[in-house]
């Protein structure tokens, strides 16, 4: 699955909106950022952190990818970038590297933006020190509101992402029962991402009965036992684009009680994926969706009810909760996911992908499949 | 596999390398260290990065773990830290609920250790104007060298993980060939992982042939061919420790010139194996091993030939590069990993886990059997 690379990045978009806040020239070093910039997931960024791969993009030329020599190769056989400056690490810093481009192309006067919920304190006093006289503003929220609005293809392959991960959550859990251990079912779901095309996991929480509770609790030896309800929220990488979703499972029948528990959550979640559309704020979907659980009796204990996401998934702005006044455009994809958490050792958890539209949304995942909990076998098979 | 937490921090250095820098509190973020002070592995630490848990750690006093709401039930479940405070995300930040503990507890005037190369600017702005009269100083390679000596529960777990990745390795090559895609070997290989009781991957690198000289690249559809050379760098994470080791293959029967390149590049590397010992510095190492590549007339082109390594591997001080001046101590693990570029499409990667010792060194994995290039099948089995 090969993709031009310049359709994945909405540089339209990126000129206005730096043109609009009067900067000059982009130095980002965030792993999502670099790789939406380059085209390019440079892995230790995340697994060996020190070692930073910045690009330094400015409004009006060519970009500069500046990454450690180790990475070279892979910049330049992957990567749409063809200006590549290598540092040798621990030699000399990224950022001594980065300063000395930003000099040498004129830059070290001009207005320079830069990831100020990133980049660390050590790293930003070198580049304070290497260019005194740049004015060096925060553009966090501006490169996460760049990417927010997806390109066609973009959104072809985030959806394919996360089709294939549904697909596998039930392969995974159609081949599963009660006795099998949280490790077992979650192993399966992964060769199963896997089988699809997926190169690695992105996250996986797979609980059952009273550790659906736990967010992120890694899975483990508790066995499924008839009437555990099952939560997973997961997500892997294929081809360079990452999933983020949750379904709900029940090991064996569920009784009477836990159908009607789980359909009044469901009513309220499916309402509120129908009710994206353009020209609301984040803070709106989030204030409707908690009067919706009050409305319907729920306890509302989520912080926030979803977020945009990159193609590495994370949460990235705008994400729905009270304080975000960043209006939804069409283009935007969104996992929306409430949860609901009735009593202290039960928690809900679903999670649909969602486009905004330019006259409402589209929901890109098979919702009308989560009627009802999925069934696992009661016992073994 | 439980072991009790506390015997798997090294308490007592901790404190008095504190004290000989007159810091009165650390309080760190980075995923690896508040996972090594807290004993709770936050998975959203790097997923979700900015929702921060930092832990607040006194010379003489308890400590105190924050985190987001989201993630109290896992803390509480998991964590040795008994005094737990939540912050509610978008609605408050993780660092203003610090700043109000430090206060509350008296804290906001004394010396605090912060890490300089993690804290990114956003919250270290806001620790600064918190507690303005504090005295905030950098303790990353302070509590990187703390780290750094092990434990016994610490080594004895770190070394299960390792080779239960050896073995993996061992296992799934065993039963791949000529033929099979670079991603059908990784998925064997974390398969194996998987049922040695891994819980994810750390990193993974399958490269065959020419892809052998890219450090990174994710493993894709080039297929294993006679005659090729294979390349591993690979590690996951077992029950909360993680390993990261490197081994050869040959698909079919190395060539006489293979062997030979092959017996050359892995004589040097065993010397150095062997030459790992305390008193020596990092820097020391790598002027060793430089120095023995020249003897043997091969090319030096490693910026570093191997590091110490956190529960979650990555790359920590002392870090074996020619700027590290810091000493090697009885009781530190060290990845060791030089590798051997002969030509531009042809790389060699060994790396192995060596325990500096009171007298010398002690390898924890199965070196030995490095002898040769493990032999995959020439064609389909």
């Amino acid at each position: 699955m090969t993709t031009d690379p310049s359709a994945l990045v909405n540089t339209g978009r990126l000129r206005s909106k730096l043109a609009a806040a009067g900067i000059d020239v982009l130095v980002v070093t965030a792993p999502e950022n670099s790789y939406y910039l380059s085209g390019v997931f440079i892995r230790t960024q995340i697994s060996i952190r020190d070692r930073l791969a910045l690009v330094i993009w400015p409004l009006d030329a060519a970009p500069t990818f500046v990454v450690c020599n180790i990475e070279e190769s892979l910049a330049r056989a992957e990567g749409s970038i063809t200006d590549i400056r290598t540092y040798v690490e621990h030699a000399e810093t990224p950022m001594s590297r980065v300063v000395k481009v930003l000099n040498e192309r004129g830059f070290g006067r001009l207005r320079i933006g830069i990831e100020r919920n990133y980049l660390p304190v050590s790293a930003f006093d070198e580049l304070r020190q290497g260019v005194p006289q740049a004015d060096l503003v925060g553009a966090d929220v501006l490169i996460e509101s760049v990417r927010a609005v997806k390109t066609e293809a973009e959104t072809s392959r985030i959806t394919a992402a996360f089709r294939s991960t549904e697909t596998a959550i039930r392969d995974a859990w159609g081949t599963s029962a009660g006795g099998d251990t949280e490790k077992t079912v979650a192993d399966r779901m992964l060769f199963s991402m896997l089988a699809h095309g997926a190169s690695g996991l992105r996250h996986m929480t797979l609980a059952s009965g009273e550790n659906t509770v736990h967010a992120h609790m890694t899975p483990g030896g508790r066995r499924l036992a008839a009437g555990d309800t099952v939560l997973t929220d997961t997500g892997a990488h294929f081809y360079g684009f990452s999933s983020d979703m949750a379904r709900m499972g029940i090991v064996g029948t569920p009784t009477q009680a836990q159908r009607d528990e789980y359909a009044r959550y469901r009513e309220v979640y499916v309402e509120l994926l129908h009710f994206i559309r353009p020209g609301i704020t984040a803070a709106d979907v989030y204030a409707h969706c908690k009067a919706a659980y009050e409305t319907a009796g729920l306890p509302m204990t989520s912080p926030h009810v979803g977020h945009s996401l990159t193609r590495m998934a994370g949460h990235e702005n705008p994400i729905l909760h009270p304080g975000c006044d960043l209006p939804l455009e069409a283009g935007m994809l969104l996992a929306v996911e409430p949860t609901f958490k009735p009593r202290p050792d039960q928690r809900y958890h679903i999670e649909d992908l969602v486009q905004v539209t330019e006259t409402g949304s589209r929901i890109l995942t098979d919702w009308a499949s989560t009627d009802r909990m999925i069934e696992f076998a009661a016992g073994p098979r």
